[in-house]
């Protein structure tokens, strides 16, 4: 098993940044290369359990279940059960933490998984690197223009 | 706050447990004192956000909300909304853990909450007495006769 | 019980603030206020169950016993056991997490304790604001002169 | 990574259990196999950094380090920082939770390592069934026998 982490501060508040993470369906909207999302027999994006389908821009249809969310620990755990991605038994954790010194967001997001030798060092690095932060950025984005006055 | 805790050992493996308490609408199926209990709204049971709504043989009326549901950590957290208990700011977490030596389950269930001075005692007493062990017991007699050869 | 937290950014790795943290002898050094600060018994700093005497400009003598201790989670946890202080059952937790992005540390201060009535506003709002928020500035000091080129 | 558990149930209380299990230089007593057990430099067994030398029957001197220790959670991690053992990175973490249906004690045992391809199987398999479930098995021995009237 293969551990990759990557964490950031956000400019606002938990429950802001809870806002934009809660919707399991709405990961397009922050996770940037998404071309779609949508949840799977039109369920809830809050029903643990709840399977969504992604198309990615450059590695195609990624199928992912919701595996535990809780509004307490603003945490949301997920796993990969269908993707072209050279790995098996993905599972990915996002939880956030109060920074009450400037009302901003730890977040954290932390993943696991097998591969293949000839992929593990590069998924290693490609995890955290081209997909966790890379959301951290556009997170930021959307969160700075949503504090602009209008 | 009152913190309070009960805890057993159940006769059946973790998923066997999980299936029973997994579904916030079924309570009444191993909680006793129940004299209904329905998701409000026609929800699904595993929606966090969903609100259940309990008829007590004893106390009335108690709606409940799901905070957290985690299928990797067999964990499940609500708060009361309503009741005409003396507490407020109840909030709840039952968590399972496997016990390999054996094929049992550890249960694990603790509470949270405030009350006024005069009702204080009697209600950190009889949360963990009154609720929690019954409910062991009861799931003891559900998960022994599901065991038993037909 | 009264819970508490603050919790902030530090400019440098979990390393160096752990590196500060660390021993519980030496809380002098960060936390503004301790006139002395010594380990009873010429204890090692990171035995648990070791006990610190310390000498606070405002308040007098606090003593405090380490009750555990992780080079993993860089987590420290100790209570309050003697103090003029107008609270009881005082528990606290410092525990740090790294951010990859920037090389930072997230720093949480956690505290639990009971008040009399008359007190419990007071304390609760005294200790994140007097105690801890000051601690990660002064933290924020020294990390900074640390990082200075020579 | 490769990541092992087992967990039982022991017939005492936690501080009863916890009496053996917290003195990370009293291994001896309590795990079959070990024929001597010192730590290292005349350190206390509950100081965070101490290292034990362990001589086992079977696989010769094993040196361990005490990564963590909670006297609030009850839980004990080291890492094998020197042995014959065709593993590395090995951490273990031992926790215990009250079971107040009796006044019983859950414990669980976990490890995490890497082993070469050839070992790897095998010795996922050995260290529950092999350490973990025999440790279990003599703690619940003295156990039963402390609690025998003279």
């Amino acid at each position: 098993m293969i551990h990759v982490m990557a964490s950031s501060v956000l400019p606002a508040s938990v429950s802001s940044v809870w806002g934009l993470i809660r919707d399991f369906g709405a990961l397009g909207k922050w996770l940037p290369g998404v071309k779609t999302c949508v949840i799977e027999g039109d369920e809830p994006g809050d029903r643990v359990g709840a399977v969504r389908r992604l198309e990615m821009g450059d590695v195609g249809v990624i199928r992912e279940q919701l595996l535990a969310l809780s509004d307490v620990d603003h945490t949301v755990m997920f796993s990969i059960i269908e993707s072209a991605l050279p790995i098996s038994n993905y599972r990915s954790t996002i939880s956030l933490l109060p920074i009450t010194d400037g009302d901003r967001t730890f977040i954290q997001w932390r993943g696991q998984f097998e591969a293949p030798l000839k992929h593990a060092v590069s998924m290693e690095a490609r995890m955290p690197t081209d997909i966790y932060q890379p959301a951290f950025d556009r997170l930021t984005d959307i969160l700075a223009s949503q504090e602009m006055p209008s």
